[in-house]
């Protein structure tokens, strides 16, 4: 069954979620953590253990409470019908700050012909409110508040959520080795004026579109937790809609903290809607995808009308950043022309194809500014795509891929000017001993910018294993200072992640950016292994297994074979 | 089935290595090298490549030839019959030298008793030749020729074999990043002097036992490529003689350098015989096993005469390098009262026990000595255990640890003054900052020996997936000057290994070790990434599964959905 049936089999009345993803963990279960209003619920996961064997000393040990990604999934007293979506729980707190006006309806164009189409009725969510825009003259950017001084209920919500409740945690979990920091400046608690302060400074994004009111707020930044990011996206042939927001829930299950949708194909427009509805994390989107799919794939026909149509139509729709390739300059095309793998970003080929058909800047670059004017009506933050970036070790750290670098960092001067939130994108593939110029670079050139990169592999020898092979890099850079690592799955290179590589690929992913943490010293960051390192002294299996990333995973590995004999081993 | 029943099963008229551990890999074929003397044959993989589509070019694309662990497995030209064992390649060498003897059987009382058990005649393997010793007097280690200025064929088989023949690749593919070295000094050719200096100034290991003829010699140094070691090892009811041997086979198959053989149980000396006689690689063992099972698991009743005759034992088997604790001192112990995860190796913690309950020091430190003279008279290498790792992140870089490392330099020097061949076994659980430290400070207490570590895991919370864990801090150790690299799989913690994870296990330590390679800048190291890539951007997609580390599962995963699409991410 090819996906076009798949999707005309997806009517709304039917859709749900496989239980699979949504069932609790063992011996977990939900907490929130109320902030100064009664509407701020901070979620979070409590694992309960039980008490050390007599043999051991017999001690009680009190539950552990880690950072929850998975939104009210997990949660068995929420009733989960992704036909309505989640809860809007930040809907008060948007439409209280009094900026910004309900819209009539979508005022894209291709978000009207989509609304207005009969034949898209059966696949359509059934929204049943209005897109936000900023008053004329307004600026909802968490941004533009930070720099106001106002501390949003989004930032108290984030203090709370970064803090992890340790306060509760023995003095043996509590204890940790002082990190190497390299620079970073994370204080002993995050406070909501702390992260007031490093948004305001833009040393931290808040990717929370005022028309994603189900987001559930979090922070990247470097001197927070370092986050991970998911793909996922159908193909031609290669999903559903309902397989797509059945990813997204599994990546959120797993531990992914933003979830970017490539999609392309026909429907892309309605796939989306269906998964920001039922997201509770950020969801970023590259829109020249989309935008392209609108010219019949011919990059040379993109126009700026086209483009700004579809930032327009995607932020009414409450994607929370895009990736834009505003970097690729006409000038550093013919930097790569010595280069191994050429320019693999496919974001900056579409664009230098078009610089070179048209042989001037991109209208990415030009209209920098009215791309600004649009974001931060919506609140959409900036992930500056690094188009040049090296598909090869070969091409590591070359004169494209910084000659870029550089401009992304005035970029960002612009999109500051305007307050609207940014981040940096990052390689790629590069070998471990030129991992830390690119971080050192960035942070030179982009003012502390928050750094996201794909991995970066360390080698190109593995197909099959890039995961691992971007693994090690993406712990170096995050420990470095990277502030969000994006995913990479198993199938990288080779073909379109299932289900599984997805959680291979996060679950990797969330080992590179604990250890990042663990590394750089992040306050409470060595609780959870101090608890799990106890669990495996102490022989209390299930523990164990219930503390770790993947606790079923952990479970089934040990159920194959016997206990005692493995617990030796290191 | 249990372990008891195959064994019995096990006769030798019927054993045989499963066809998917041997059949050559695709567009692969063996080739090898002449040295100075017709005997010297050194064994590579040549990938050869299909040309360079028109489109882009046209190029003819030479083969890329790459370093093999497989042995003659993987020749469709050696008939394979593990009953006879693998040819002994080096005999020759060892007898023209003139100082060994043979002797009528083995020497040891285990060995002897071993030998003339008629209920072991169906597992026995049939060895058709005599264990030799050195001569009264004289040292046949490596090490001691070295340091006479005597380069032996091992070492020019070396030479050969580390420098992957790339004298005949293109200029493109030779190109590669200066890489940062931390001291190492790693020449653009390898010769045999350069070997032999290496080996006698103790910077590098051949292990390699007189009673190990079939050995293909190779390398343990920081100036040599990284290598892995696979542990293997049966279990009371774990597996059979051929299972080990398989999984041996199997190991070298994906690129062990070096197999541990860890087996405990009724069978562990008929089974170390088989998996001897069939190993291409050097195989390494830990004595004190063994010697634990002969006093019924109880460490209190072991002796330095029962440990003596089992090491007199598996040097006549031909076991090339042995794990000796004898750094785990009497005073040491207390240092390791307030850790989160006590004494986590098994080594240490049963030399802990004997040590507490004599309380005197271990006959390991104290005949260490006398152990010396054992080692030269077979060539075997000293593995020097870290009986005092740490078993958890909380335990890393304590008192305990390096208290032991420095004792282990003191060792060090003492297996020199006897020309013995030695290397030193590493950490365990270690968060990325503090890995360096453990390279600076072995480097620093023992002379620049060898090291040779686990991991280390750079987090505890992940277990199912500790071999990401610890190959995120293996691919960093190893770029810091680690030389061997002990892998770790999935099941790691959890039980015992099957031949899929030790698949897994082993492509992440070959991933982790080539990341390491290209860091440090090793010549050539790039030529198999570079070509890869080069195969990737031109959509030459056999070529690039036949190039990578993994073929079958590169090729498997891309057959799964469509080519097109996976290659534009990354």
């Amino acid at each position: 069954m090819n996906a076009i049936d798949k999707n005309i089999k997806f009517v709304n009345a039917d859709a749900k979620v496989d239980e699979a993803a949504t069932k609790p963990f063992a011996k977990s279960r939900k907490i929130y953590v109320q902030g100064s209003r009664p509407d701020i619920q901070v979620p979070f996961r409590e694992i309960s253990l039980s008490d050390t064997p007599s043999s051991f000393g017999g001690d009680t040990n009190p539950p552990v409470v880690v950072y929850d990604t998975s939104g009210p999934y997990t949660d068995p007293n929420v009733d989960i019908d992704i036909r309505n979506g989640l809860p809007a729980l930040r809907a008060t707190w948007i439409m209280e700050r009094g900026d910004v006006e309900q819209l009539d309806g979508p005022t894209s164009a291709f978000g009207h012909q989509r609304l207005v189409d009969p034949e898209l009725s059966q696949m359509r969510f059934n929204l049943h409110r209005k897109p936000l825009r900023a008053k004329a003259g307004q600026n909802v950017s968490q941004m533009h508040y930070a720099r106001k001084g106002i501390i949003t209920p989004e930032m108290e919500f984030i203090a709370i959520r970064e803090n992890q409740r340790r306060e509760n945690m023995s003095d043996l979990l509590q204890t940790q080795h002082p990190g190497h920091h390299f620079g970073a400046s994370i204080p002993p608690v995050i406070t909501p004026e702390f992260v007031r302060d490093e948004v305001a400074r833009g040393r931290a994004i808040i990717p929370a579109n005022i028309n994603h009111p189900e987001v559930e707020p979090m922070i990247i930044g470097r001197n927070f937790l370092v986050k991970i990011n998911a793909n996922i996206g159908n193909s031609a042939l290669g999903s559903s809609i309902s397989e797509e927001v059945e990813k997204m829930v599994w990546g959120t299950r797993w531990g992914g903290d933003t979830v970017m949708d490539l999609s392309t194909g026909k429907n892309i427009h309605e796939t989306r809607e269906w998964i920001i509805r039922n997201s509770p994390v950020p969801i970023g989107t590259v829109p020249i995808y989309q935008a392209l799919e609108k010219v019949n794939g011919k990059a040379e026909d993109l126009t700026w009308e086209i483009f700004r149509d579809t930032l327009i139509e995607q932020a009414e729709q409450g994607v929370d950043y895009f990736t834009i390739h505003a970097g690729v300059r006409l000038a550093y095309i013919p930097m790569t022309a010595k280069r191994m793998t050429g320019i693999v970003s496919r974001g900056g080929s579409i664009m230098a194809k078009w610089c070179l058909a048209h042989h001037q800047e991109s209208f990415l670059y030009t209209h920098f500014e009215d791309i600004c004017e649009i974001m931060k009506q919506y609140d959409v933050s900036f992930s500056l795509g690094d188009g040049l970036r090296p598909g090869s070790i070969y091409d590591a750290n070359d004169e494209a891929q910084f000659a870029e670098l550089k401009t992304l960092g005035e970029l960002t001067q612009i999109a500051w000017k305007h307050d609207v939130q940014c981040m940096i994108e990052g390689p790629g593939h590069v070998p471990m001993h030129l991992i830390k110029e690119n971080m050192d670079l960035q942070l030179a050139h982009c003012g502390e910018a928050p750094f996201y990169t794909l991995g970066p592999l360390t080698t190109d020898i593995a197909p099959g294993y890039d995961h691992i092979t971007s693994g090690i890099g993406a712990a170096m850079i995050g420990w470095y200072g990277c502030a969000m690592l994006c995913y990479v799955t198993p199938k990288e290179h080779l073909g379109l992640p299932d289900k599984e590589d997805v959680r291979v690929g996060i679950i990797t992913y969330k080992i590179a950016a604990h250890a990042a943490d663990l590394a750089k010293g992040h306050p409470g960051a060595q609780i959870r292994d101090n608890a799990l390192s106890k669990a495996r002294f102490e022989f209390r299996w299930e523990d164990q297994f219930n503390l770790g990333l993947d606790p079923e995973k952990a479970k089934e590995f040990h159920d194959e074979t016997l206990p005692q004999e493995g617990a030796k081993q290191a």
